[in-house]
């Protein structure tokens, strides 16, 4: 099966520059968090925040190269690891063909009245296995 | 009667300076949102966002002194006008003794259900009536 | 002359978003700011900010319906004012074929170094005025 | 010697929450960079951005509990690490009594002009293994 690849561009606000002229470190986990949205979307079709499923258990990046204002930014986003009730995403940003940071984040499947994590669905564990990223 | 004041305190985070190395001009009104709250949870004491009756229809930011980081910044907010179903803030920014930046909002009173704006009850007037600036 | 319009596509974010579900509406200036970076661009084409000539003096933003997460924002960017040494730019947000919310900002042409206002060159004053609304 | 505590008080503000009615999770890493900025003065105790010799090269956040807008966070900053040429911060964010988040961040001290790392003086040492975690 080939691997599909979740990939969306960001373009740099104003505002996400710092005082050094580069893009504010704070700034790459809400462009992750905003290419993960198919993924969350996967379980949530219907995008209902009072029904939602999924919970951001953990979050790291990595910082590579600084970004610059004036450039779009693609956000690549990838599944990395899908375990029983949860599953890690795997993201990199690329500016001007380098990659400027890279991070993961462990998602957990649970029931939003229950408050309690729930195995993730054999067809959505399928689901999620076709964006693991191919060998290099 | 003595007029009340709503004053908060804003520290710069790191990421609200922008490449001049002052505050960006697009956080004055994250920073003035916060500091009508108060005038908000007069009509929502419970802070229900389901039920919420407040509607922002217009903003205005006038900018005077740059802000820097590390130094806190005193938000003021009074009332500068009162309507049937509308009233007008009037908020000021403060960082070391200079007034950096100034700032109107007009927030209509509406029905959440109906989605209609609503008269502003006598009391809500009254207790609103209580926070205009005095004269200088 | 064929008025040309500036235009910029922004994708709500998560975190743009606020507890009504809608984007926040401190978001805006963010995103007319960014809308009129190609006006700033006329006035400093080298993008040096140790020696950017413009000031944000005053913000405005009308807000006439609520944006969604979920679907692309079109921002506008008119010039509607040029005076001698500011101009005035009206900008408009767009979603799903219905205007959002609009703004105007007044930029001035300041001495960097002499920290004092400055009259608008004759050459850009013609490249403003090419972006002027033209009527409906 | 008696461990220093870095800590700062944090107003969520209402753009910070997002449509889950909780502080979106990206906020984290902007509020833990704000209280490092103590540690980021030991280095460089003139602020001055263009000679600025510290660069983040991973930072990491653990969700505990959501955090609600309407109370204060503090934000408890120690040194869980000091290398040779960089050391690793841990943080906390706590609200109403319960630790909400946690986080990691490695910062690595480097030559501003030869853009490489540079070995952390030892009084610098000795002033970060002030602010180390003591055991519970």
């Amino acid at each position: 099966m080939r691997p599909r690849l979740f990939t969306i561009t960001v373009t740099p606000r104003f505002g996400d520059v710092d005082a050094f002229r580069h893009v504010n470190n704070a700034c790459l986990p809400a462009w992750f968090e905003l290419g993960r949205m198919p993924l969350y979307v996967l379980f949530r079709p219907d995008m209902d925040f009072d029904l939602w499923n999924l919970v951001l258990a953990h979050l790291s990046v990595d910082f590579h190269t600084p970004m610059a204002l004036g450039y779009d930014v693609e956000i690549r986003t990838y599944v990395s690891r899908v375990g029983t009730s949860s599953f890690t995403s795997y993201q990199e940003a690329w500016q001007r063909g380098k990659l400027c940071a890279s991070g993961e984040a462990v998602v957990v499947h649970h029931d939003a009245i229950e408050k309690r994590s729930l195995p993730i669905p054999s067809e959505l564990r399928t689901a999620l296995l076709e964006h693991v990223k191919p060998e290099a």
